[in-house]
């Protein structure tokens, strides 16, 4: 398959965070002129600045109207809202539009409903830094890391090819599945973690409020546990509440999982214990060896 | 405060592996003389070839006959075994025993029947690395980190300030606590910690049978949360098998707390959850902010 290599004759890039900013960096070679709309002066001062984009505006309007290709890279939530507001009608007819959400059901249903002519594409980048910001952007903040693409009713087998140009000229893995599936595995591996480590600080901090020794004394076991729990909370809000039922589904599964755990550590019964425990770390350590060398980046998800 | 400075005419170590190996080569000043217990004949050979100890031997009687200083450095339910059966006989009066199991209510209670006159404090040092093994062995491993002294029946005045000083020769820091107080702490900060990893990785792994995706996308956040899952399970069945009551209480706590926040995502209540889910990040913060740079060695616990 080829994907005929992606060019922007005019790149609109929504959002310049520090997913944005780096979008705009690594594209830099395929687009001819870059627009980056932003609700943040700052924020379109330093891009101007610093050569990120060719023009910076606050209006959504003007920043896509004149665009071939259409990038939203804002949180979920806002996303969402501008696709369900106004941008279907500011775009020309023709225009490749792709948004990178960290869940995807809500915003390809959304996507059906722009118009005909536009052809859009669910994605989602596996990647991310602790920090964030325009000024934290990286050129190869997607290289080699998986871009998930889902279709949606919006999107023609051309608009399937540029995004699949788009994702190469990323130096990113293209991966395409449904939108349903996407929201599941990431539920998996994302959102259920991002609870569970909010709810094991929760616990502690609870401890802590009776005994300040279990500040004291915890380590590398917590640290690495606890990370998650220092997401920005607007951002995990906004994710959590675009996928619901499969957190819930998830959390039913981990429930039983712990309560299996459980009930074997209660009854002593140390064999079947360490039957399951064995699996779980081999399990864990054949991710690792195959798949663990590309997560350096990846903090986020 | 004066420990009066630690010494050792005979030191014996019970266990050569990373901890005992390393607290043979960072009490290699302050001891005269260092027997080093281990069944293993490839690590006595290391331990001798490479000067770790003066001597070696298998035979846990004469290891321990002649020696001022015992440290007890196997896992714990081999410690556990070794103060029930023999040992108690095979030291002189006036010896200072002390161990590092991690957990310590069972351990001083045992410890509470040894033969009066041998001066016996529960220990457990707050450090570990990934690896394992005498070969991985560091004479800093316990520089700074948090050293946990267990008063026993067997505690006299002398064995305290002796355990207090052997625990400055190390350049570890103190912390005095009774045994059942520290298992509630090590249940929060690091049995749970592991449990949680193990079942996410059960519950991952589950969903890997039928979608390979999840294995694919899984990244930072799912590395960090599955590395204790990763642990050694005879280690970590044997920790939680001597201290199952304090762990299944934290599981119930822990459960209300995930509980709470379930409750919250599914009723879409997003107010109350960001209400919750921010003091859990604070706490977090706070916590890396005060203890979080001394954890750098801390992967064990």
């Amino acid at each position: 398959m080829t994907t005929g290599g992606f060019r922007s004759r005019h790149l609109a890039i929504v959002g310049l965070g520090l997913m944005g900013g780096s979008l705009a960096l690594a594209l830099r070679e395929v687009a001819d002129y870059i627009t980056g709309v932003d609700t943040n002066p700052e924020t379109r001062d330093y891009a101007l600045a610093n050569k990120i984009v060719d023009r910076a505006t606050d209006d959504l309007r003007a920043g896509v109207s004149e665009a071939d290709v259409v990038i939203l890279a804002a949180p979920v939530r806002v996303i969402n809202e501008m696709l369900r507001q106004r941008i279907g009608s500011y775009m020309r007819s023709n225009t490749f539009l792709i948004d990178i959400g960290s869940t995807k059901q809500d915003i390809c249903r959304v996507m059906a409903d722009l118009p005909i002519g536009i052809h859009a594409v669910g994605g989602h980048p596996m990647t991310g830094k602790e920090c964030s910001g325009i000024e934290a952007s990286d050129a190869d903040l997607y290289k080699g890391r998986p871009f998930v693409l889902c279709p949606t009713r919006r999107t023609t087998p051309a608009g399937r090819l540029r995004a699949l140009g788009l994702v190469e000229a990323l130096g990113a893995v293209p991966i395409e599945m449904d939108a349903q599936r996407h929201d599941r595995v990431v539920a998996a591996i994302s959102h259920l973690p991002y609870l569970l480590s909010a709810a094991l600080v929760a616990t502690v901090a609870h401890e802590g409020e009776t005994d300040e020794a279990v500040w004291q004394l915890a380590a590398g076991g917590f640290r690495d546990m606890s990370r998650l729990a220092g997401s920005d909370v607007q951002m995990m809000g906004d994710i959590l509440s675009t996928n619901t039922q499969a957190v819930a589904t998830l959390l039913a599964m981990f429930r039983m999982q712990l309560a299996h755990l459980e009930a074997m550590l209660i009854s002593r019964d140390d064999q079947h214990l360490a039957e399951m425990l064995r699996p779980t770390r081999e399990a864990r350590m054949k991710w690792i060896q195959q798949y663990g060398n590309g997560v350096v980046n990846g903090t986020k998800q």
